[in-house]
């Protein structure tokens, strides 16, 4: 058996991908770009495996063994084995176990080191993961974001760390739609994170189901992708390679509003934001407002969770004004700001009265995670290797 | 003392008003078109009076005075003055009390039979009034939905009954920019209204500055006013022409929907749309889904207050979804049900089971109010005069 064991990130959209222009090739219909999140906080890790004694591909996701009937999991695998082929035709694959390697099945093991359940998009740093761990198993060489994307659209800003674009490309094959690392994870390390999880009941639409129907009936949609998104493309990334915080942040709201605004123009409409979600955004209104700039950003993506950008020395303020809005529910054991450490304070007296905010019950958030922007996939030594000799998960609960 | 009393409607648009190229004159981006409803359950009463007597212009609204400085009060004054001097010159004047009405002090007195309370329009149904009765008081003829549009935008389209469109207009002086009635009331009489009225903590941003805020920052918005609407201002007319209510209703929210999305594309962004607004919106796809066709139809203006049009075959059936999914609250003596009288029914067996729908507690909705398309302003007898001889409010609390 040859095994691979990688871990990918998370990534968090500040110019967002809604709405793709080819369904089977995943191509969108305009470029985005995200921060990658740091791993200690946020990933997948994933083992891939090959061996003569597999009688057919199968994967288990966070325990459960899961069906790779799903044409992403098929065309990823194809792609893969396709590039593949190629090198061996090639000659370079002659003399390894490549050749053996690409008539036998594949067994895939995938655990996030989040729940799931909070909503945060796994999908990206799941895809990532597994063509990243594929790749280095089949040693393909040359750009693999291609190949993540047709995973999952998003997953190809995964495959590097700092910050990312996903430039869309204009062939119809696809192959200038790929991902662009701008700056590493040591350009803007003062850049931090914060995830607040907002508890929600509702089950919403998902991402890709969603942006079909708005490419079908926003012409606010089409309008953003084609006119406004090129701009902002290009001001962000002059933003980012600036470190000029308020450029960055105005357009990093300013563009999740307008994924929101094109999801309610979206017939029937999609709303992913809730009453809770819609008092984050005011309260760093209230905030920047308060403090005479732009001190923090949020953005949101197809669900209620708050993704907020802002400067190291503005996280104990920013944590302090969270704390005294949404007081944290008595959790059994778990902390309610997990992550990276910061002193906890008290509100500023003066900023609690400028609010006039009336704290809401504990538990409108689950809990807060602190992170920041952080590197790309990762391969680890064998012994973090989540499959036995048999080729089947160590531990079918870890 | 001279004295003319008058009532007028509250118009609910289904082409939406959002955004003025002038905001002196109150010129429009973009044309709107509403329905008229009943003055039967919603309409404003207004006496206007003038007397040598009188030793400045005053005015009451609902029992409580409140100043004339306003310039919205000023340019209506100056403008109903300019026109009736007008006539004077032109001698129409000649031999009446109009010349002495020019030079007096005018009082106002101004109730509404709603509670202002439940945030519906009110100054539309307003300013309409109090245009209509000076306009009646200073014998004014022609056009006057130009000097209403001057006090509130949409009060020009209170000055008809039926189906109105305020059609925008090109020239800079506003004289193009006016109201017109599309259908009479008695051209659609299926048609039915019901107002949910939201339970609601927040204070919202008032329309007039959340439009000025949104023409400055909201690409998406100039697209909508320039591209959009033109287009959905044709097809709405026809479809209430060929009272096609597939066509109406679906426009109906798509209008309202994009309206709203304009909101949130604005920085800061403008949210009227509370939880409650957005399960009413789910409700009625999930039974538009169910009856296999549009039955009911939602708008929303500047709040969270729902306004549904449907026909009155489908009342009884939307009530009892409504009244399952939002019970109603311990109401001390006042009906949750308000205006038009219809049977009580219980929810269809099998519309509950396919809404999948927990009820809300009690108390999400405030009341219902049940009306139909209606008329335009009304001159009332002179019993129904609210200032006594004295030109002072006959009851100040009525």
């Amino acid at each position: 058996m040859d095994a691979v064991t990688c871990t990918a990130p998370v990534n968090i959209a500040v110019i967002k991908y809604w709405g793709k222009r080819d369904e089977a090739l995943i191509l969108p219909i305009n470029s985005s770009l995200s921060a990658t999140l740091s791993q200690e906080q946020l990933c997948a890790k994933t083992t891939v495996a090959v061996s003569g004694q597999f009688t057919r591909d199968r994967m288990w996701l966070n325990g459960k063994e899961e069906s790779l009937e799903n044409p992403r999991y098929q065309n990823v695998l194809r792609e893969i084995r396709r590039r593949a082929r190629k090198r061996k035709i090639a000659g370079e694959g002659k003399g390894t176990s490549l050749s053996d390697a690409l008539s036998w099945h594949v067994h895939i093991c995938s655990v996030n080191n989040f729940p799931t359940a909070a909503g945060l998009a796994s999908s990206a740093a799941g895809f990532s993961c597994l063509v990243y761990s594929l790749a280095k198993l089949f040693r393909i060489e040359g750009d693999i974001s291609e190949i993540a994307r047709q995973g999952s659209g998003s997953a190809c800003r995964s495959l590097y760390g700092g910050f990312v674009s996903w430039n869309m490309g204009e062939k119809d094959d696809g192959t200038d739609s790929v991902a662009e690392q701008l700056v590493t994870e040591n350009h803007w390390p003062e850049l931090q994170i914060l995830i607040l999880v907002v508890s929600d009941q509702k089950k919403h639409i998902g991402s890709s189901a969603g942006m079909g129907v708005s490419v079908k009936t926003s012409e606010l949609l089409r309008y953003r992708a084609e006119h406004i998104v090129p701009r902002r493309m290009k001001e962000i990334e002059t933003a980012i390679q600036n470190k000029d915080f308020q450029t960055f942040a105005k357009i990093t709201m300013q563009d999740s509003n307008q994924l929101h605004a094109s999801c309610l123009d979206t017939y029937p409409p999609i709303i992913y934001l809730n009453d809770t979600s819609k008092q984050i955004m005011h309260l760093v209104h209230k905030y920047n407002d308060f403090c005479g700039e732009i001190k923090v950003a949020y953005t949101f993506d197809a669900g209620p969770n708050a993704c907020l950008y802002l400067l190291e020395e503005d996280v104990a303020g920013v944590l302090a004004m969270v704390n005294h809005c949404f007081p944290p529910i008595e959790q059994n054991g778990d902390q309610y700001i997990r992550g990276l450490q910061v002193e906890e304070l008290p509100i500023q007296k003066d900023l609690k009265e400028s609010l006039g905010f009336t704290p809401l019950s504990p538990g409108a958030l689950k809990y807060i995670i602190h992170t920041k922007v952080g590197a790309g996939p990762q391969v680890l030594p064998s012994t973090e290797c989540l499959l036995d000799e048999n080729g089947l998960p160590k531990d079918a609960h870890s």
